[in-house]
């Protein structure tokens, strides 16, 4: 494929839109961010990676580490994760924690909130917070073939400084049996992983796995079996854009994680990985840049899984 | 690809569910039939069909009928569609008029009951509701080559003698204005569309275009656009199965429309579409035993859209 | 007791509210009623009956009549109303959906239109929608003594064309098995009920058995039980002004019942009945400056059932 | 009144219910009360005092201390208590929930779990944790005359211990901005005011000032104004009893307040106040017999309020 004209016509696309949607300003160290800021990396089966704009900068990937503690939590416990959480879309907000009511404490998916944090719930009550944190750095680290990724310790705590609502979530489904560990513990790890910064040519090249049958193409290490790979894709199809997943399938047609740092992961199958970063935020918490981004070059490349 | 060892699979996959499931039984016509049937068909871009059992046999497709008329609706108005319906996942029945009344009257999506109702509310609207099923049923024989496609009148007649939560939810929307019709005339076509009766072979050859940016590939007639298309695909991957999508995905990744009469359509794009049919249900109204087929064709055609 | 200095503070305190609220503007007959007018009557056990402003004028009493149909059917069928409607109270308009989803059809009381439709749906099947609503005209015009009650047909007539609302409340119920008549024939009942003229004075006369334990204490007619009179006193308490009931209770404490067309009915048992008009609605749709005076009156006379 | 048939009555009633019912079992120290226990006292505006049976025996007072604490807040700060806290009855707790987000955090009224909680945190924002708790058992030892009251330490502490879901309520309000001190530390004294421990010849006694406009009839000390004494009463008639409030007003028709622990306290303005204790609870939390004793007191005494 000639890159070329597919990077100026994303160029093109999202240009008149730098800047645009609301930057998250819950917290201090997101808020404070540059909203013109825009970056993209694509990352192919060849290790070639193709990246526009502000691709060396670190942000913070927030909820994208959901899919990495998912594959954690898959390669560790198999189909016994789905006994604690769901896999259906969750509807919105409002509806999720009506669906936690009904659901007896069992969150919808392992996207959201709620069902990440009994992921890593899952994952520390099998070692420790601190165990899941660093292996969860280590292979970040060696799969961006980067050993500067690390955790915003200020993200971190701001996170559980201002975190009432995941503590509410915590302590619901603590109420119904489905924590583990003791919630601060569980949410401890939580806020931490969450707070991982890299940029989109580290996190492109550390997802690269999820196009590839679950092994990454140049180390050649399988990270997680052929079909839970493609069930994480499935996952990040139906819930990766909390109550906007339908609308991203339905525009990009690819299985994405947003995150409220700005970051989006997206995945195509057989081709590559893309991460882009971008501020400013829709009214559903994904990146109204990097939406745009991806719509362009889902258009150039005919990669929607869906043609 | 050699087809004779992917039936046997599938034959012997499913063979230990026949039975299994729950036929719906809310109308008559539905309940009186047999549990045992199962029957496949398989359309390839060649017009090559592979089929297993009851792969002649006419059923009540039902909900299916509601991609139909989606793709009649883009066709007809474009995007102005998405002003009365939305594209989102809708969650469990329960959520679904929860979220009805939060989201003043405009339904999550187009494959839901709501969504479908005012799908055809607007194809009644822009001819008449003679005119809309004439012109579907006109459409599918075409397609499928076959004239003796019909509606079961008894089934339509039944479906509107207990179609009670129906025109709850009719009602409940045209109190907030998105009727545009009296709400038994547009009734009476969405009872009637649902009513047709096709086979597993007429089904899935009307539904090539699916898998082939919207044009049939034999007879090359365009029937929505390559946009539209793998817009129509996407939003069956989101929400083609009331609360099972996720789950749908996950086992099986392909774009699919259940309906209760025990039929369901998945694509897969660029191979081909297939239709299963059994009338054993689960409880989110899909076939058991044709989603067993589809699990095991994926497996082993590797045509999930997630690798 | 003086009523004069009692009825002097009433009128003190709504003078700078009247024509404050929102007029009901669903239907025309409703919105073109004067939001100026404010008519109060108050008749006692002796027959005495005070009054200030516009109490000849008729209005449409709306869910007022819930109060009646509620005794007709305890008086004719005992406790086996509760088998099909509830008496907690409901929440707001949206929780009031969810939970009659939530509780199979079975609305939370007989205050509430759903629980109302309910009430004249039994009614009806023991009688007739005709024979139902000629019982109700000949009670209303026997205790007030006046035979020129009747009711308003275009009220009625323009209560049904925008009726979808209610219809779609009536179809839900049926989806569940709990209407025993067709839809239309009871909503046919339902909305004539709701359309019914009288006056403040009118009213107040013909609820007084509410005030003395069912019995009418001047034709010494017992209309309800003893026992009955206190429970729909302890309804009205509890649900009689939709989500605004639990403030109603707290600042007027009597048992009561508003309707849109801005009357209130009030019960002061062992001492009187109340009703007061004007249009002005606050956002639970109760009178604005009927509220007022019951306050007052209720500070003025102690009548208040908690102390 | 001759008082002896009236209490021959209510044994006579209760007895064939002694025993029946759930006794409360998410903490051992409740779980273990013999559910045989029945107790009743009522003391009139005089003094006097009329009991049955295990009238002398302390149990665990829970949710009627809510009374106690909404009595403090009201005497404290006025009407901006409603600034809050709302008073309209909740539904049911999965509705509670909802409404909870729905309503941007703000309960539905003070005598529900959360608005308790946000109700001690008003009080000890004022103050301390330790001084509402101190001033409530003040009050009460005070008001029963009787020095021995005091906490349940063991049962304070299984509270917590069992507390996720308050602490769910408690993190959700305080994500909306509801909470004013830390969570644990308005928990800490909600879960103390529960744990106290009166009989029900004391809790009756601490209580009559609510029957009596707000000042105690034998001590004349005003305890609330006369203003806030009804509407007190006018919360505990619409609010009592969770989501079966609407039933015991229907029942027994005075202000009431149940407690998981098996008390009931309900107020018969002018005439006196009935505490009932036995452990058996009803799906909604109240006590079994003791609303049969209640409601055979309200039979014989004519006290209901809404005749």
């Amino acid at each position: 494929m000639d890159w070329k004209p597919v990077l100026a016509a994303i160029e093109a696309a999202t240009a008149p839109h730098i800047g645009s949607g609301k930057v998250a300003d819950y917290i201090p160290a997101l808020a404070r961010v540059d909203p013109s800021k825009f970056g993209m990396a694509v990352v192919l089966g060849s290790g070639e990676m193709l990246t526009l704009g502000d691709s060396h900068e670190p942000f913070s990937i927030q909820s994208i580490s959901k899919v990495f503690t998912l594959s954690m939590a898959l390669r560790w416990f198999g189909e016994s994760v789905w006994d604690r959480v769901g896999r259906e879309p969750s509807g919105s907000a409002f509806n999720s924690i009506i669906q936690l009511e009904n659901e007896k404490g069992i969150p919808r998916n392992p996207l959201i909130n709620a069902g990440a944090i009994v992921i890593t719930d899952m994952l520390v009550a099998a070692s420790s917070a601190d165990a899941v944190v660093n292996e969860l750095i280590a292979r970040l680290r060696r799969f961006s073939g980067d050993e500067t990724i690390k955790i915003d310790e200020e993200v971190a705590e701001s996170e559980s400084a201002t975190g009432s609502r995941n503590r509410a979530l915590a302590y619901f489904m603590a109420s119904f049996g489905n924590m583990n560990n003791s919630v601060e513990e569980s949410l401890g790890a939580y806020f931490r992983q969450c707070a991982v910064r890299m940029s989109c040519r580290q996190l492109a090249r550390a997802a690269l796995f999820l196009a590839f049958d679950g092994r990454d193409p140049i180390t050649r290490e399988q990270m997680v079996s052929r079909e839970y790979c493609r069930r994480i894709n499935a996952v990040m199809m139906s819930c990766g854009h909390y109550d906007n997943s339908g609308d991203f399938a339905y525009r990009i047609g690819l299985p994405g994680k947003s995150g409220v740092g700005g970051g989006i992961l997206a995945v195509a199958p057989g081709h590559g990985v893309i991460a882009t970063w971008s501020p400013g935020l829709n009214a559903a918490g994904t990146s109204m840049v990097g939406a745009v981004a991806l719509e362009e070059l889902v258009e150039a490349t005919g990669w929607s899984v869906f043609v």
